[in-house]
């Protein structure tokens, strides 16, 4: 049978356990020209919080009563589609299920011999892509300047932060909790930390971004966006990639109170969406593969086994209770 | 005597009467190498809120006792410097006074023949530059965009708006009350227009920017930078020029909740600095004065008499009781 995860109602705020119904169904079988998908992996990440509201955005949302959207890596295990093979692994828009059928668009082969199956929705997936994307072509870092990333050690951002010293930069990363914050100094060399959930946010920015920030790649939103922006220095560069903190949130977002700090310094807040980049999708796999295999990148993903256990780990996304990128294996 | 309006504290909201101290001193003679200036008009402009403030900024705060920042217009009466001429007039930094000394740096000469002098700290002087920059340099506008301007009727406003449609935009303007929407579209060829007192803003906005919004320019930020956001194109460009809205705000600026809209429209919030410019003033004042002179741009000042009149005539810069530039005229 195939498992599906349905969305069943629109939440107010973080989800709880009756948002999404488990349910079962015949595997479906692939048509002509289709091919049978058998899911392995589904990627966890924050933007899906953002599918489920009925909202106008870049992408449509989710409907009630559709399986949950996500990025995944599936095994052909039929094909009716002369192009793709039986046994081939792709990496595309399967959902938070067991098995799909798809005509192969929109899914790109991947190859299990340059990196494990998981990375292909991590590092050297739409995580990663964001992470090159939104630091090279939105931020435009030059060698030489203070780099400030928050949800530094999440998917995107313990990326961006890698990027950002293969590039030259000095790089502050912002992280809950002591564990993440060496993590980030010690296996993937950020040059400070701020452990957000401990320290005075404010203060600590001053003390570790004392010459100003340059690039503030923002992930999370509200009180540290607001913050940051207090420390920028002539035309500097925030990239939106996301609002980690604003995203269950059931009253109005927070707005950031300081943002004519931009006038006074000069600078841009800019906002991306990594779709738009997909023609581009891959030569950045060979460049962050190549820095994956020179070392200088260290991937990390946390895999949680079982397509029930998708609501709790799902909200791990959102409690800081993880490390790298969130992926949930299918049995 | 030289009359000389001091800044005697920083206000918390509005400046009040006692905010400034109108006092006499003996009229200063020019030292070996300096010019006196008879200050015959005085800018008025928001951003002369923000100079009061003792907050670090482009530029330092005026001091407690200090004369009043603000851009003059001088006639030379005396000269020690051999390069400035006796009957000549100047623009520059003269401050709230009607006689200051200079050894001429930071000083443009002007040419009554070309414009009338009050148009040389208007449409041919900062508010003109910063409309000329802030429009073509940050917001980059292409023929057939769609332009929104807040403050439309103001110094920046209207020749922002009046250079969109020279660049072959459409342009959409928003202002208080049926007068100035009327001057907006009437005099100033504006295709639409919003009169923010009356409307609902938000509304207001969708059913005039049906098209969506490619710039928007910004001069009075809070809520109506919050409903713009929500109505961008993809790549539009938010011009943060200023924000009169909060510059007499007691509490927090308020902050644009929407700002997540620059991510779902790929869309860049940026400031400016006009001093960053200078260089380049002489360029746009040719060119803003051939369209003054082929008819294309269309200058305002409203001139009021009277340096005792400052602190009455500096509030209609907040209560909008004014249309275009607003210049003190010192007898």
């Amino acid at each position: 049978m195939n498992k599906q995860l349905l969305l069943r109602k629109r939440p107010e705020g973080l989800p709880s356990s009756d948002t999404w119904e488990l349910v079962e169904s015949p595997i479906p079988g692939p048509k002509e020209g289709e091919v049978l998908f058998k899911i392995l992996y589904v990627s966890l990440d924050p933007a899906m919080r953002g599918w489920m509201n009925d909202v106008r955005s870049y992408i449509p949302p989710v409907g009630i009563g559709e399986v949950m959207r996500a990025g995944t890596i599936g095994e052909v295990i039929a094909s009716n589609n002369s192009k793709i093979k039986v046994g081939d692994y792709y990496s595309g828009w399967g959902g938070v299920q067991s098995f799909t059928t798809s005509n192969g668009e929109g899914w790109f082969k991947v190859d299990p011999k340059l990196a494990p199956l998981p990375t292909f929705i991590g590092t050297l997936g739409m995580p990663g892509f964001t992470a090159y994307f939104g630091l090279l072509d939105v931020g435009k870092p030059k060698a030489g300047e203070t780099v400030l990333v928050s949800g530094a050690a999440g998917a995107v951002g313990s990326i961006v932060g890698q990027i950002a010293k293969i590039k030259g930069c000095r790089v502050v990363g912002i992280a809950g909790g002591p564990e993440k914050c060496q993590y980030l100094k010690e296996e993937l060399g950020y040059d400070e930390v701020i452990d957000y959930k401990n320290e005075d946010i404010k203060d600590a920015i001053k003390s570790t971004c004392k010459e100003g920030i340059d690039i503030y790649f923002d992930n999370v939103g509200g009180e540290i966006l607001n913050a940051a922006l207090t420390r920028l220095n002539k035309r500097a560069r925030v990239v939106i990639c996301g609002a980690i903190s604003q995203y269950n949130s059931t009253t109005n977002v927070e707005g950031p109170s300081n943002y004519l700090s931009l006038l006074v310094s000069r600078s841009r807040m800019e906002g991306f969406v990594i779709l738009d980049y997909v023609s581009q999708f891959g030569q950045a796999a060979v460049e962050i593969g190549g820095w994956i295999a020179n070392g200088e990148i260290k991937s990390k993903e946390q895999i949680v086994e079982g397509i029930e256990n998708f609501h709790d780990t799902f909200l791990r996304l959102f409690n800081g209770n993880k490390k790298g990128k969130l992926i949930l294996k299918i049995l």
